[in-house]
C-alpha cells in the first residue's frame, strides 16, 4: 500500500489580526488559499503562527472558517499540543473529525525539566482519549522555545506502543545532528521526519526525510516548494543557495514580525502588521530595511494581489 | 485610608484530580476550607495547583465551586495569566467578577527573550480589556519555571500607567536580592511583595512585605500562618527554622507529587496522589521514604480528617 502520509513543504501559517487583537478571519482564508495554491500545505497553529498567544475556542474557529472555504484538510497539520491536557485533547480531537492530514503536537511546555514518563503519558493520555485510528501525531521537538525536548527514546517508546498514530515529526532543534540521527533511526519505520526550516530541506529529503514545515514558507512559499518537488534535478544545490539567502534576510529580524511586514509592505495592507502581545511589530525604519535586504536580492512576494485585503 | 489588601500566607493550593484526570471538585473544596480555616489564603491557579495543566473552563468551574460553598473570595488571589491574551482577559475577568482579592498573573510564556515593551503591551492589554477598579495584578515573577523574567523596569512602568490595578508582586525568583530590590524600591508605594516561599517569609515581613505566597502552605497551613501572625514574638527565628526544616523535606523530592503524597498518606485518600500529565505521580518507595523523614521531625497534616475524602 501506498502510503498517504502528508509530504512536502508545510508553513506554519502566520496569523493576522486585527487592531484589537481578535484574529483577522478574512486575512487568514486568503494566506492559507495562497499558499495551497504555490503547493505549501496548512501547519496553522505553530510557533510562528502566535498559535499560543490565542485561545482553543480561537483555533476552533480558524479552523473552521478554512473548512467552510473549501480548502483541503488532507493539506492541513494544525498545532494542537497545548500545556493544558484537556486543551490537547479537544484540540486535537476538533482536528481529526474534521479530517486534518495529521496534528503537530508540542509536549506540554509550562514544567520544565519534566521526566520522559511524563511527557510518554500525556502523549499517551491524548492518543487515548481520541481514540480514532485517523488520528496522525507528528512530534514537535523546538527545545530553543518549549525548553521541553522530546528525546529519542521517547519517541521510540511512542512509536512502539502507537504504531498507528504516531506519524512523525517536525525537528526545530536547529542541530542536523538531531535530525540525522531521527532520520537514521526512524524513518526506515515510516517515522517521517520534517526539517524545521527550508534550511535543511535538501538535507532532509536527500536523506529519505519527508520534507520540511518552515515560517519562511509564509513569505516564499513557490521557491521552497519548488525545491521539494525538484530536489533530484542538478540545479538543487543553487535552489537550496537561493532559499538561503532570503531565509538569512528574515532571520536577522524578529521573525514573526519581520514576515507580516513584509506580508504588509508587499500588499500594502498595514493590518499585516499587528502581532498579539508580548511579540512586538516592527518598526517602520526596521521594515524599511528589511525590505531594502530583500529588494536587493530580488526577492518579491508571490501573487500579493491575492492577498489585498477588502476589509471585510 | 486603611488598605485592605489581602496580606499574609497564601498558597497555591494543590489541584486533586479523579483516576481519569478530571478535577475532583470535592476533594478540591475540602481542601480549600481547610486551607481558609487556617488562616491560608487561597492563591488557586498557581504553579502548584497544576493550574498551567487545565483549560480555561475548568479553572472557571473550580473556582464557582469554592463560591458555591460560601468561601470568601476576598481570600483568593486566582491565577489568571496564561500564554494567550484571550485566555488571561477572560480568566481575570471572571475573577475580579467573583469578587477575587486579587489575580497573581504569570506572563506569557511561549516565547522566549521577549521585551519588556512586549510584556508590558501584554499585561496592558489584559488591564485595559478588564477596565474594573476592582482588578488586583499581582504580577508572577517565577523565571526557573516560566523562563520570563519581570524585571524591575517592567514594574516600574506598569506601576506609573496603572498605579490603582497593579498592586504587587510574587517574587519565585528564589534570588533574595531580587526580593530586597522590590522590597526597598517599591513596597513603599504600597505594592505589596509576596515572598515565593515562606523560608523569606521572616525576612519579608522584617523588611516591610506582604507576607509569602508558597507551596507548602498546603501541607503546613497552620505553623505557616502562625509565623505570619506572630513574627514579631521572640520566638520567631525558631519558628521560621522550623518551617524551613519541613520544606527542606518537601524540597527533596518533586514538590508537587511529593506533597499530594502527604496528603494521601495522612489522610488515607489514595485519590491524592494523582496527578495530570506531564507531571508522574510519586512511587510507595518515594512515599514511604518522604513519610519516613518528616515524622522523624514530628510532622503531622493537621486536621487531615477534614479531608477525608466521602467519594462524592
Amino acid at each position: 500500500m501506498v502510503s498517504t502520509k502528508i509530504r512536502g513543504v508545510l508553513s506554519p501559517v502566520l496569523t493576522p489580526f486585527e487592531a484589537d487583537y481578535s484574529p483577522s478571519v478574512s486575512r487568514f482564508r486568503k494566506h492559507c488559499k495562497l499558499l495551497i495554491d504555490q503547493g505549501v500545505g496548512l501547519a496553522i497553529f505553530g510557533t510562528n503562527s502566535e498559535a499560543n498567544s490565542m485561545s482553543v475556542k480561537e483555533k476552533r474557529l480558524l479552523l473552521d472558517a478554512l473548512l467552510e472555504d473549501g480548502l483541503p484538510a488532507q493539506k492541513m497539520m494544525p498545532g494542537t499540543g497545548c500545556c493544558a491536557l484537556s486543551d490537547s485533547i479537544e484540540l486535537t480531537r476538533h482536528a481529526v473529525e474534521s479530517g486534518c492530514a495529521g496534528v503537530l503536537m508540542l509536549p506540554p511546555f509550562y514544567y520544565k525539566g519534566v521526566s520522559d514518563e511524563g511527557l510518554y503519558r500525556s502523549f499517551a493520555t491524548i492518543i487515548d482519549a481520541v481514540a480514532d485510528d485517523r488520528l496522525k501525531v507528528y512530534l514537535y521537538h523546538i527545545p530553543p522555545v518549549s525548553q521541553v525536548p522530546i528525546s529519542l527514546d521517547l519517541i521510540d517508546r511512542l512509536l512502539k506502543a502507537y504504531p498507528n498514530n504516531i506519524a512523525g515529526i517536525k525537528d526545530s532543534s536547529g542541530d542536523w545532528n538531531n535530525t540525522l540521527a531521527m532520520l537514521e533511526r526512524f524513518q526506515p519505520q515510516g517515522f517521517d521526519v520534517f526539517a524545521g526550516s527550508e534550511s535543511f530541506l535538501l538535507a532532509t529529503l536527500r536523506h529519505g526525510g519527508a520534507g520540511c514545515i518552515t515560517a519562511t514558507g509564509n513569505v516564499n512559499a513557490a521557491e521552497i516548494s519548488q525545491l521539494a518537488q525538484t530536489w533530484q534535478n542538478e540545479d538543487a544545490d543553487q535552489q537550496q543557495e537561493r532559499l538561503n539567502v532570503v531565509r538569512g534576510i528574515f532571520a536577522k529580524y524578529p521573525m514573526i514580525p519581520a514576515m507580516k511586514a513584509a506580508i504588509a509592505a508587499e500588499t500594502g495592507d498595514d493590518g499585516w502588521f499587528t502581532v498579539r502581545p508580548p511579540l512586538v511589530n516592527m518598526s517602520p525604519e526596521q521594515t524599511s530595511s528589511l525590505m531594502q535586504e530583500l529588494r536587493a536580492v530580488g526577492y518579491r512576494l508571490h501573487n500579493a494581489e491575492a492577498l489585498v485585503h477588502a476589509g471585510q
